[in-house]
């Protein structure tokens, strides 16, 4: 770790590879062999073709994408796409079923019911968002135009690590906060998006996975000619995410990051790695009972790890003093209250053991 | 300028000023002060609420912003912007006037059709978009809801140096291509917006200023609940441009080029540089006949120049021994041909020097 650098625990934005920023500094001021900056240079110039086009094949490699889904790089973060699937796939008289397990689906659900019909096949609402649904309490529509969740609810750190089966329905997956954590079985989901300020990049972008059918489904839609240019998603996949001027720089450290996954290995290693730093943290956690995490055992985060002190107080001593001790961004989400690590792929395996050495201190001396 | 940076005349993404570009790549792995990327800090954490209040702040003041008036710093670029406009502010029965000067404004014009009524108070386009209108040429409609413009046209090199009047109906204006580059009128305009990647910052970021009553307008608009949260503008209005994760690393780069230019000494000083600039480029298109300049002589824009020379063999040749003498970025737009010269605050005046010198050596070489 660079010596001015902490350990970042932000839920988002997050921390970024070490190894990545320090080549985007060093090509900040021009990229080797361009001459200027990749802030600078048209989205429809060559070398800036040569960074999404590269991207979008790590991506694709990374994740193992069929051929017969469209990779998309766009504007609005997850919350758009809240608006936006509902707005090409839900069509008049049509269902589309919600599974809320936290905050983010909760705003899925709002957006859509703008749209048309919905149905919540589940809510954890009434558990606290601690939990996702058991396979048989599912109120699944029969023919539901598709079945929307959240992989993973980074306030109340609840993870899906296998996906519901839906049956033939199309699958829908919010999957910001921990897309490119782990492999995805790609071919269980019809549709998957992530804001990148987690596990892919900058704040800025979002990754847009759709399968083929689903787009021609969308532009079948007799509302879709009235959408926006910006809300369809046939201009974004047919234009390869240059219809207008995309987020360069955020899709160039996107891809910079997809170069570090794979030099580490891929997914199937970051995965071992980061069940290897939540084990850890859990550990701790349900050590002695001083701790109290948020979500059930069985639907644990890897990325976002609520958690709780026996009292307020000493939530409130515990983030200041963390912080001092060069660990930021630990108090949990308003919502949940206490304490959060959010450690995604980039943050380091040495930030977890200086976390769990802080919280044996910290209970020795408060418990 | 770096020895390894060119002069880039790209229509945009564009040109940075290159004490931005330095202070970014100094700072990049970890801000003074923070121990974090400005990438890897959260939104709503202290030292990003500095940047982004700062950055609210300078614009307000290098444009003479009134306190009535709203500053967002929003994603989608000037293309969702086409859409927001007239889902935010054309309601049912309600006519906006659209004065359509080059592609961007009937990129906008076409938005606006999907969402109400609309009337074409003045097209250029009988005249290949060469101009803007007179005031006596404007067919506007009683007790529109607003009037829409493009104050420069990137493709065209099309500028209007005033406003039209429009009286007291709200003026609307895409000022993507010139805002920034010298003062505006503010108080003459209900609302702006400007995709950054031009005179502002990166791509990823997109300024909008609308003056509060047509916030208020908007929020009455029976549409207007039904609209995607992401797409009502009054959330980033009230939330200060915080609703959700904002595109942070181009707000950043903003705040570091609105210090660049009151450092410079405020927008007076950036239009007499750019005044400059354009008259000496204008000047060495108008001195023989050899090159020939698309717009008109009174709706020049200072920021796009495109020119044609007398066969297109020439123009290909000309693009490509520029090139080759480190002049990037001059193919015209497809749309009007030939060669266009972007040249934008940050780009150097040495720059325009060293096309004027090429020019007049290919004019001898080729005349």
């Amino acid at each position: 770790m660079a010596t001015n650098r902490i350990f970042n625990f932000a839920a988002g934005p997050a921390i970024l590879p070490l190894p990545v920023l320090e080549e985007a500094q060093r090509d900040l001021v021009a990229l080797p062999g361009v001459g200027m900056s990749v802030m600078e240079i048209s989205h429809r110039s060559k070398p800036f073709e040569a960074v999404i086009q590269e991207c979008e094949a790590n991506i694709r490699k990374l994740a193992g994408i069929p051929e017969n889904y469209h990779v998309m790089f766009l504007q609005g973060g997850a919350t758009l796409q809240f608006a936006m699937v509902p707005l090409n796939l839900l069509a008049a008289g049509e269902t589309a079923d919600y599974i809320t397990t936290g905050s983010w689906s909760e705003k899925a659900l709002k957006e859509a019911k703008k749209v048309g019909n919905t149905n919540v096949a589940f809510t954890a609402k009434a558990d606290n968002f601690t939990r996702i649904p058991k396979q048989e309490e599912l109120k699944l529509t029969p023919n539901a135009v598709y079945v929307h969740m959240a992989g993973n609810e980074t306030i109340h750190g609840v993870e899906f690590h296998q996906p519901p089966d839906v049956g033939s329905v199309p699958l829908i997956t919010d999957a910001s906060s921990h897309m490119l954590s782990r492999p995805l079985d790609i071919a269980k989901y019809a549709g998957i998006y992530a804001g990148a300020q987690k596990n892919i990049g900058p704040a800025g972008c979002t990754l847009v996975i759709l399968r083929d059918d689903l787009l021609q489904k969308a532009k079948a839609n007799r509302a879709y000619e009235k959408l926006p240019i910006m809300i369809q998603y046939g201009p974004h996949a047919e234009e390869k995410s240059l219809h207008n001027t995309p987020p360069a720089f955020a899709i160039y450290v996107m891809n910079l990051v997809t170069r570090w996954l794979l030099k580490l290995g891929g997914l199937a290693e970051m995965e071992k790695i980061n069940i290897r730093k939540a084990e850890k943290l859990y550990a701790e956690i349900d050590r002695t009972g001083f701790y109290r995490g948020h979500a059930r055992k069985e639907a644990r985060s890897r990325m976002n790890i609520p958690f709780r002190l026996p009292k307020e107080e000493l939530e409130d001593k515990f983030v200041k003093e963390a912080k001092a001790a060069g660990m930021d961004g630990l108090k949990g989400h308003r919502s949940v209250g206490g304490l959060r690590a959010s450690i995604y792929n980039a943050f380091p395996e040495e930030g977890i053991d200086a976390l769990v050495a802080f919280m044996q201190e910290f209970e020795k001396k408060n418990g």
